[in-house]
């Protein structure tokens, strides 16, 4: 059951498309599950993608859809009729169903919109009330909530009669009779107490989040604690909906792949990497080069000025490469580790002083261990001034660049803007910059050029 | 009660452990639950920590204890007496105590273990006879298993015998008589399913991983299927433990730090950011830039060979930076894009040939924008051979740096390495030295110098 070889199994798919050869599909399709479905899926092409969907039976077709990324789902319903979509659409949870939404052309969203049945359209719009990029948008609206003055088996009971409709009902949001939500219980904890007790005396502490606080810091909240489900409260602690785990890992996956992405100088791609066209990656990528190189002029800028300096020392130029080099990855080194700390919630930006003083220290260290080690290489193979060159420079510049790269990601965090805006690329061009200026005027101080 | 201000009591309790006054430190710890004082914990030095750890009541103290990091247990046990160290690890989850035990001295991890009642032994020692990084160290085996051609009311009542003790009893692995895993079945389709109905019919398909499985493919599996439980099995399908989401995401968090570390080119730190001594930063970083400078010096080995062209024409030192920096760009844009889509599964090594054509494609695309901007402003700027020197470079190192940077990571999972091994620091230091190289012969080439 576990060796079930997606490659091969593509592979084989594939051929057959080519092939047109739909009987050989459907056979090597029928003994897969939708999770299985679903990965050989993201990795066909558009066409392709679309000939084996319809392929699929009705009822498999929905639950394959239910698991695509909304960009893929958006992708497949050009390719079906107006009641196979509506009859999709109907079907779908209202989360899901505002993600597939925000990726439709507006006059085919509200089409769609139109033809839901009266109680999922106003589930619908509620959530579609929330701002886009905020947890109420990605919450379930489809819970099963308990009073705390009932009692267990009452409890027990509604939980059977929603077992169908509900998200979940492993952890249930407590509520007093205001709406207002007081705590979480548990199944496992309904099942075993005393079918009198009464649930305030079964229930535990909340951690709530509200439904316009932004998605990816509910959803991380979700993680941290290992909940399994984060009641959400409006503005007056209201419950109005639950974020389930499952749905949390869908919002970090995303979020992870846009901050990895930008951290490396890219834009996130919406799609698999497979199915997404060269020149898609082209420009995800082409902007971020062309904003860089930008940047970059300004070493030629700094360079330009030292020019009488570098054509007196030519020696001076074959360090440049090592220098900048090891300047910017002390700066990546600083802003990584100050990035995740942030982002595991280890430091707030509260903490820049503390920051600040740190990673001084730890730049100053280790520019004094570089530093001592190339003085000593460069005056054994050249001489004593280019080690002092070398030397003092390497110290001021490790120094500079882990104190910069340090507080980048907390400046952007107290500006409230993302952390990888200031990603690594940029520190290295800042740090490119100021270092070339560190070292020739040290260079011009030490020599007397 | 969502709005627990983390920052201001921290602050509140760090300055009172200071005074030493305890009696205001307890004040300000009793509202707070075992999830915020573990957030403390994580903020405080390590005297302090052990100051207000003892300070917790015993209910408190187990319930923090188990929630925090391996290496911080390992940390706080040094403070605690024989007796209440042999309770609290008596205590523990299997998986969380093999976890403790891999931070511990082996001393006093064997007397830790001959502590054990016998149960608690055995099953710990039954974990720990897998091997270091595969999920059979990390699963729980305190699972409740159903088998197929039982009941639902059998099954129900199982479930209610292991309330207490069950790692989870939300999804329960199915087995035949054999104790060979055949499906999963979750409580609800239990509690809504007719008491006369089979398991095997209600049953669906299980993803189990092998408990010889790396640790965090196992649970990259689990969120990517996102699945509340993974059964784990052993080389005969035979279900031995059982993966939860909660520890999935503690062993996908840890990864993450790793990975992003690695890829930032420092250690990854095993404790919170602020509670780690400044010269574990330096020494988690100043190795790597070691080696990084050494690889650096393959760059001043390329300018020496070049020095004489340098000496002639020095506006060719004044594009240095701005080229490197940008093939450096250029091939950690391919290499994060290509590791994000292999920790995803939207591309395996097999696909080696179709990711080097597609970045091939994408750093030539590149290439050509970039060096036809580059030939007609230093064109304007300087003169027409220097435009032609700097725009075929921009052109091949692009390239070559795309094509580089998108397999790197391909290789490293082909050889069964960490990508993280061939970071972008290490791209970039490749990129600098053969980027260098091509310049160079380019500059020969058209200057005729």
């Amino acid at each position: 059951m576990q060796d079930w070889n997606r490659e091969a199994v593509t592979k084989t798919i594939e051929r057959s498309l080519d092939d047109r050869d739909l009987p050989a599909v459907t056979t090597a399709v029928r003994p897969l599950g939708s999770t299985e479905i679903v990965e050989v899926l993201e990795r066909l092409d558009g066409t392709q993608r679309a000939v084996l969907y319809r392929l699929l039976s009705k009822e498999q077709a929905l639950e394959v859809f239910e698991d695509l990324d909304a960009s893929l789902q958006s992708d497949l319903l050009g390719g079906l009729q107006n009641d196979d979509v509506a009859a999709l659409f109907a079907e779908m949870d209202p989360d899901d169903r505002v993600e597939l939404l925000d990726e439709l052309p507006a006059k085919v969203a509200r089409r769609l919109m139109q033809g839901l049945p009266w109680r999922e359209r106003e589930m619908t719009a509620s959530i579609l009330g929330y701002p886009q990029g905020s947890i109420g948008r990605r919450m379930s609206p489809e819970f099963v909530a308990v009073r705390a003055d009932s009692t267990a088996e009452v409890a027990l009971s509604r939980v059977s009669r929603h077992l169908v409709d509900a998200e979940t009902v492993y952890i249930l949001p407590v509520t007093d009779d205001h709406r207002t939500l007081v705590g979480v219980v548990s199944l496992r904890e309904l099942m075993g107490a005393d079918p009198q007790t009464r649930i305030s005396d079964l229930m535990e502490r909340a951690y709530p989040v509200r439904a316009t606080d932004d998605a990816e810091d509910a959803a991380r909240r979700c993680a941290d604690l290992k909940a399994l489900v984060l009641p959400v409260v409006d503005n007056e602690s209201r419950l109005v909906g639950i974020l389930t785990v499952d749905d949390a890992l869908r919002i970090l996956e995303t979020a992870e792949t846009e901050d990895q992405a930008r951290a490396g100088g890219t834009e996130p791609l919406r799609q698999p990497y497979l199915t997404n066209p060269v020149r898609n990656l082209v420009r995800g990528r082409v902007v971020w080069l062309l904003v860089l190189a930008v940047g970059a002029t300004l070493t030629v800028q700094v360079l330009s000025v030292f020019e009488a300096t570098l054509s007196q020392v030519v020696a001076l130029a074959l360090f440049v490469p090592l220098l900048i080099g090891t300047g910017g990855n002390t700066g990546n080194q600083a802003a990584t580790t100050v990035t995740r700390a942030l982002a595991l919630g280890d430091i707030g930006s509260r903490d820049i002083a503390k920051v600040v003083a740190r990673e001084f220290r730890v730049g100053l260290s280790l520019g004094l261990l570089l530093g001592s080690v190339a003085f000593l290489l460069a005056t054994v193979v050249y001489d004593v001034s280019l080690g002092a060159v070398l030397g003092l420079s390497l110290l001021s510049v490790c120094t500079m660049a882990a104190t910069v790269g340090g507080s980048m990601p907390l400046l952007a965090s107290a500006i409230r803007a993302d952390p990888a805006v200031f990603s690594n690329p940029f520190i290295s061009t800042f740090v490119d910059a100021t270092g070339l200026l560190v070292y020739f005027l040290i260079a011009k101080l030490v020599l007397g050029v």
